[in-house]
């Protein structure tokens, strides 16, 4: 945890409770946490980069890593290749960039590229099977709470104590930040 | 459990906790769940059919009954006669097809005729008066943890650990994704 | 409980869990229960008629008062003289027509008059200090498990185990019909 | 806590529960409780002046401090000096006035000007770590149960038993309201 350098995370059930608001007039809408948001400032402060990767394509996802002028947002990362293109934001303030499928792994890989880490250094917060590759890959994995039993299991996942959407993210950054020794 | 070919559930309570959401402009929302709405892919991907009967006609439930590629939605199933015609989508990605009142036995019985299957290979998951009589002659009758007392004393039904809109119908399917030897 | 003819309850706390969503843009939303919605459904099903009283004026109560088909909505009762003026539907499908001010219990009592009832007849649920008159003189005052301490303390007041919005409502409506024999 | 003259509280996490919900079409909502916003009321009939500090700037906030015509709403405070104008009303029905940056406590220590009353008379609610330069200055700190470790520790911060937008400032401000013999 001494070397992290690059902070992931997926979006429903992570930085949400998994809850997934639907309008009769077509509007979607998503719970996020101000605890988490708070906690990727303070990474981000330290010169640790942060990121979302999601498999949906949603303007509620850009609207909130714009609010926390996040460094990367990946939409419609893992899904089946003939749906949606990936849309490739950095830093999310910018316009996206449409690329050819690629899951999360890949995702992940190609930032790690670009900043010139290896997956030792990233930590990846994921909560459902199609989190189930990048986690095993990354040298940091974790879950909230309230993560399916496949991603309990694990082997070597931290466990953080808070759900989705409650604070799981911040306990993370802090976990980091205290680690770092820069708190 | 090992032969359930079509799943079908209620939406408040059961796809949601119970809550529904009115803004002084005159929209509505409901609150799913992530987690329901991965575990239905994952049922369709082995070839189960899903579907969605409720006695209430909104935009909301199409939209969310679109995002998830349903195969079925019944829309104004047993309510009173005078008040609103049937609404069938199947998918649930067509044009609606308007039918005279029906209850929701009556929609699942055409959709096993549609499939060629029995009510023996149907499951249902209700929580509410309204649901009992379904309850009662499918194969596979389930009810979330929040389902009213009547529903919770129907002989043989499943009860499961999980609320409504916290992840009960995910539950569900995992358990006959199990049952079939499919995971 | 075995002659109750009217039930009216407060709106925030009673038939939600006390959250007022506030947008950005201008709307305003409030969580209702579908259980709740439903037991006053089956009330009026027996005759018992069905009312909404609130010191709020809002179309969001209005939109679920149309949508449950109430017979009685007053709103803005019991506010100061100089603000609003109350509103009265009846039933809430109706136009509605502007009221001086009155107090929850001023209105209950015009309600009693137009259906020739007693105090004693009615069933009010109230959660905070502005429902302490009215709940002090019916025949059936009842409170949420959220309820202030100065409400739960009122002599002989029905405590219910559910919260607001959390099915309290839909707790006492099956209270009543049993008592009166109905179910 | 004899001689409150004036209430402030920050708004995420302490009169909400620390949800932000982002909408697809560009919408943002807070949920707030009815118990807090009457709490305020109470305390503004006894003549405690009341108030929002928040780092945020959304027409959210405006709208619930109109709703409840509060007499101070600082938005913007405590941010980084390049980013955004404070924005301050008083009373918050009023038109803004922009204001260069300041802190938390440096719109206390205004407002206190103003009023001709010391630190000592003021009642400051606040979550996260943002809010402790505050907290250690006023006479009556005090932190919802959500509150984050670092505020837990401040000395002599009052511990709220409610959580943040589950009435933990109606808890405040009854307390406050008992210990000045007004109720």
């Amino acid at each position: 945890m001494k070397d992290i350098r690059l902070f992931l995370t997926d979006v429903d059930g992570c930085l949400t409770d998994g809850g997934m608001y639907y309008s009769a007039n077509g509007d979607e809408l998503k719970r996020f946490c101000v605890y988490d948001g708070m906690g990727m400032v303070l990474l981000s402060q330290q010169g640790i980069r942060c990121g979302i990767l999601t498999s949906e394509t949603t303007d509620i996802v850009r609207n909130r890593a714009r609010k926390l002028n996040l460094d990367y947002l990946y939409m419609g990362v893992g899904r089946r290749k003939d749906l949606t293109p990936v849309l490739r934001f950095a830093p999310a303030l910018a316009e996206p960039v449409a690329l050819p499928y690629m899951s999360k792994l890949d995702a992940c890989l190609a930032i790690c590229d670009e900043l010139g880490i290896s997956l030792q250094q990233v930590c990846y917060v994921g909560d459902d099977v199609n989190d189930i590759d990048i986690l095993s890959k990354v040298g940091l994995p974790a879950c909230p709470a309230n993560a399916l039993p496949e991603i309990q299991a694990i082997p070597d996942i931290l466990h953080l104590q808070h759900k989705g959407g409650d604070g799981a993210i911040r306990e993370l950054c802090e976990m980091i930040l205290h680690n770092n020794n820069i708190l």
